[in-house]
């Protein structure tokens, strides 16, 4: 099971059998709008709260999963979900909803592919039939709570992301049609020392690359073995950045399969500066997009290596640089 | 591996074979003083804020484990940890400086027990050979975070509980000396409606109820077959509401074997109104005492019922009621 210093492989390649994708308006007018299940033309949901709306999208994308995968709440075993609210609220309200057993996770914006990790390894040692993980966030509530109200209508500088207003969710099970997880390769904590909260991409790049680096060493393959490689939220800053580390490291990666969810989800016309960012970036374009061009035959093998930052406001006051953190999973058909 | 609904059986009986429990003052004078492995006289730790001083105590856990389990941080695979700070920072930090592949987990102050259980899961599957598993609290950065800052000087209500200053951590492995972790119940969220943040132990009793009534149930055994079973930090109103819901549910639990680590670690003249709490509490109280007295001989088989509030600030203030939870993990000599 566990190949080299921290990558698992899972014989029984456990499957993705149903997954959904949730986003609000700014996503419908993305380019990856039909490769969602549920689009809102609401930011608010009809919630009272951008709190409540988060709670939203993660409950429906769990439940639109559970349905396209003709199964009952009753029938899974245990969710696992983590988001950037403070204790976790969207997620622990969302399991509140569910009432399946639950594992809180948080790893900020790679608590999607952390997730996906955990939910196979459960499968894959048959600790459980059925899980769903799940990850979500929202661009007004993320905001508010990490920077400042959007109200307040704050400057933002070329190498700020945008918080995806998503969520996503897998119904991951031993058996079953679907993309397969084969592996996992759970990231190292790296702090380089930048402290800019409006550079999240350039923060967040040498993680990514320490954990690509430790999945191709621990399972000694090549990058050509994946069709695509996609960190989860660099944008085009932290993933110009990664890639360049990359090439320095002597481990290149065709630059035509290597890309990021946050380059992919909103239209270059769409003002989001470096891209998008949030758990539900990779979220969504993982569990939506990504899922849906392998069920097409478009992909066959691919590698999602989920970023976060693991900052609070807090520590941000404090002075403390941004440790960050990358987990990476792969999926073949 | 999966018996029943919610419950692992843990075949290989993963090994505790070192843990360690690091306290403040107050635990300096409390009834489990002798129980920890290191004591500070300064709730600052010397450090220029509460919350790296939480931070600190975390790290002291952990590098106290590994190196009382005669081990190097490089030999360990993985470093799962949950605390009560937003965006759980004690224990991303602590993850920095460990530099070990890590896993944040968040279930309030379940998460002892969460990551316990995980731990377990990941070496009993093979995913790994030694796995830390770790948590903290820090009763001042806890009042200033859900509360008010200590130097208010708020009144609190007979149920209010004392968040411990504390951390605990265990290493966990596939072979070795020590006592054994046989099963993990995860829990589900359970609400009840309740809303007072200073009634916690009331709202988590019927969260701790229900994974104790699955575990049995999973498993089929009856309370007489442990010598202990203590929830997390119930205190003294929820720890009796919990006794009496499990009576009235017709599963009785000799009174003499069921305790609550938030009623053992502080003594009678202490001003805990009605006990401790915290994700320290159950950390340091498991990874300290109990662990301590099984050594000894003066307990075999152990469940340790470790109970959540998964409230935030926001939540409460938004006027929604307290998701609970809880998660037990049995362990035997």
């Amino acid at each position: 099971m566990l190949k080299g210093h921290q990558t698992w492989v899972f014989e029984s390649k456990p499957v993705i059998i149903s997954s959904a994708a949730v986003g609000g308006p700014f996503e419908a007018q993305g380019a990856l709008a039909e490769d969602f299940d549920i689009l809102h033309e609401d930011v608010w949901l009809g919630q009272d709260s951008f709190e409540k709306a988060e709670k939203k999208l993660l409950e429906q994308a769990c439940e639109t999963a559970i349905n396209k995968g003709k199964m009952k709440k009753e029938d899974v075993q245990f969710f696992i979900s983590g988001d950037l609210m403070n204790q976790i609220i969207s997620s622990t309200f969302t399991a509140r909803t569910l009432g399946v057993p639950f594992l809180g996770i948080f790893g900020a914006c790679s608590s999607a592919m952390e997730g996906l990790a955990l939910a196979s390894l459960l499968v894959d040692s048959k600790a459980a039939k059925y899980v769903v993980a799940g990850a979500s966030s929202h661009n007004v509530a993320a905001e508010k709570q990490f920077r400042y109200p959007t109200e307040y209508g704050g400057q933002k500088p070329p190498t700020a992301q945008w918080t995806v207003t998503g969520a996503g969710a897998g119904l991951v099970a031993q058996d079953g049609d679907g993309p397969r997880v084969t592996s996992a390769t759970i990231g190292r904590v790296v702090d380089m020392g930048l402290t800019d909260p409006f550079n999240m991409g350039a923060a967040m790049a040498p993680a990514a690359v320490d954990t690509i680096e430790a999945h191709f060493r621990d399972l000694d393959i090549k990058p050509s073995y994946y069709d695509l490689i996609a960190t989860g939220d660099l944008g085009s800053v932290g993933h110009r950045i990664a890639g360049d580390l990359l090439d320095k490291h002597g481990l290149k990666i065709p630059r035509e399969i290597f890309t990021d969810c946050g380059l992919l989800i909103y239209k270059k016309d769409q003002p989001v500066m470096a891209g998008g960012s949030g758990c539900g970036c990779s979220a969504t374009v993982t569990y939506g997009h990504l899922l849906n061009r392998m069920k097409k035959g478009e992909l066959k093998r691919i590698l999602v290596i989920a970023t976060g930052a693991l900052l609070s406001p807090l520590s941000y006051q404090q002075k403390e640089s941004i440790p960050c953190i990358a987990h990476a999973v792969s999926i073949e058909m």
